[in-house]
C-alpha cells in the first residue's frame, strides 16, 4: 500500500495481572482495535487511513490511549463509542477531537 | 512523558508459521526492538524518543520494516547492524538514512 494520509495506533499493551501500570489490553485494547477495524471495514477506509495495534506509547494512567500519525495527537480513555467521533473528525473531518485529547503533561 | 522528538515503530508482528506474507516476527523483529532499546538506554535517549513495538504496518515484502513519525518514514530489510545508523543519523543527526527507505511504491 502506498503511504496513508493519517496512521491510527491503537494501544494493545498487555501487562501481568496487578501491574502497578496496569495495560491498555486490560482497558479493552482489543475491542476498540476490533471496532476501528470493523468501521475501516464497513466505510471503506483501508487504504487512505492505516491501522496498527501498538505496545505502550505512555499515557498508562489515560485509559484506553489511541495516537494518530502525522499528527502526533494523543487520545485518552477511548471507549467504543468514541471511535466513530474519532474516526468522523480526525480522520474524515482533519479536526481533532479536543475533548478526548490527553493532558499536556502526559503526551 | 512529554510528546517525543521522534517516535520509533518496530514491528513485532508474528503469523503463524508457512505464511504466506510471513512476518516480521520471523524476521528477528524482536531482536531489533531489543537492539533499539539497549542502545536507548544506553545512550539516554528515553524521553526525547520514544520506542514502540507494532503490529503491521505494511511493507510485509521489505524484510523487518521500521517506521519513524513524525516524518513518516519507513526503512525496510533492518538489520541489527542497522540501528546506530537509524539512531546516529535519523534521530540524532535528522537526516534520513536513504540506503535504507523502502520503495516509493511501497510506502
Amino acid at each position: 500500500m502506498a503511504r496513508p494520509e493519517k496512521h491510527v495506533f491503537v494501544c494493545t499493551q498487555s501487562r501481568p495481572p496487578g501491574h502497578p501500570r496496569g495495560s491498555c489490553a486490560e482497558k479493552a485494547g482489543g475491542d476498540i482495535m476490533g471496532e476501528f477495524g470493523q468501521q475501516f471495514e464497513q466505510r471503506g477506509l483501508w487504504g487512505r487511513f492505516l491501522l496498527t495495534s501498538a505496545g505502550c506509547m505512555g499515557g498508562c494512567d489515560s485509559g484506553l490511549v489511541v495516537l494518530i500519525y502525522p499528527e502526533g495527537v494523543m487520545y485518552g480513555n477511548v471507549s467504543k463509542e468514541d471511535v466513530s467521533a474519532i474516526i468522523d473528525e480526525h480522520l474524515l473531518g482533519d479536526k481533532q477531537v479536543e475533548r478526548l485529547k490527553v493532558a499536556p503533561e502526559v503526551w
